[in-house]
């Protein structure tokens, strides 16, 4: 094991931008580093928490509030915090987390065009000052992004939405990701699955790099 | 039908205060008015928001950490609040409603001893500016509604609480009853039943004389 603090690294994007693979990638190479570490995903990562993921994500007839699949989201979020990423980091464990709170920013306040100072209120009530220390932006033009996506069988509630939303997603995406270029890199994922991968080594390498310093 | 602005009447009460046989008497009384309404309660009152009621109420091995359960009570709310309550009150309906916030600053303020500032942050992100115009408070002994309430089968995760808990639950009501007088009626649920329901309904006749002033 190499002492360093834990880390927390969160992998965003949307749809079709190869996050599973990616993420398996992220898994081996933490592994080669002798790192301790976690791998969990939002929204989810504990029963309760996959349970309000169902909710969230399995199409009903009912329309659902904007300001229910918020507080949802933070639910799920607030239920993962407690149970598996503060333990984890407490215990000395870096956490690796497929999506956080900047796809909540991304999808309902990009998506829905919530009110950014709603969702940052709900950040701040659930997370207090704990904010990922990385993410990496799996990037992809949303028209490729969603032909990928489309091989993946029935969409749910959120893969259903329009063209339109999709591209409201990725803009916000980028644009915090440009106002927070210290945490955030940016990962060119049209690219062949080979450049991605040494793209994401490159990232991870030079993040590492950096605690050192 | 007697030509009054739509009211929002709730009932409040801890365990075991004969919530379900009150609220069908001011169910009658509504009816004799000839008023037209809607009867509800929370947390519920739609099929996702009485799904999200069974995440909260069912016993888990999994500690549900005390934000969750906050966002959860308020997520259910939002739902309500967009499909039941809102859409009834602007079709000149009545709505009367099995419990609503003062429950959430009861159980998770009072009893839990969360911070009240966080619930009164999530009542106006989700309400606006929305209260209750009436609030009916049954309110009687904690050991006494726990006697009547333990006869009414497993109990929920809720009533899996102890003692002191459903002291503050209590406590935290009557204190609100206290700072909101206009609003709140306190009825003691220790007397007999058809004493309980002449205060009720003299209570509902001195709110709606108040509504013709």
């Amino acid at each position: 094991m190499r002492a360093l603090k834990p880390q927390f690294i969160t992998v965003e994007g949307g749809e079709g931008v190869g996050k599973t693979t990616n993420i398996a990638f992220i898994r081996k190479w933490l592994e080669q580093q002798g790192l301790d570490y976690v791998a969990t995903r939002e929204p989810g990562g504990t029963p309760l928490a996959e349970e309000i993921r169902g909710l969230l994500v399995n199409p009903r007839e009912e329309v659902v509030d904007e300001n229910t699949e918020l507080l949802l989201m933070f639910a799920a979020r607030a239920q993962h915090l407690s149970q598996v990423i503060r333990p984890a980091m407490n215990a000395g464990k870096w956490v690796l987390c497929d999506r956080f709170t900047d796809a909540t920013y991304a999808y309902q306040g990009g998506g829905r065009g919530m009110a950014v100072e709603k969702i940052a209120q709900l950040e701040t009530l659930v997370q207090g000052s704990l904010r990922p220390d990385l993410t990496l932006l799996l990037d992809i033009g949303v028209e490729q992004g969603m032909a990928r996506a489309s091989e993946r069988g029935a969409p749910d509630r959120f893969e259903q939405e329009k063209l339109a939303f999709f591209h409201a997603v990725r803009d916000c995406y980028l644009a915090r990701a440009a106002a927070e270029p210290r945490r955030y890199r940016i990962i060119d994922a049209s690219q062949p699955l080979s450049q991605v991968q040494s793209a994401i080594g490159e990232a991870l390498e030079a993040f590492v790099d950096a605690i050192h310093d």
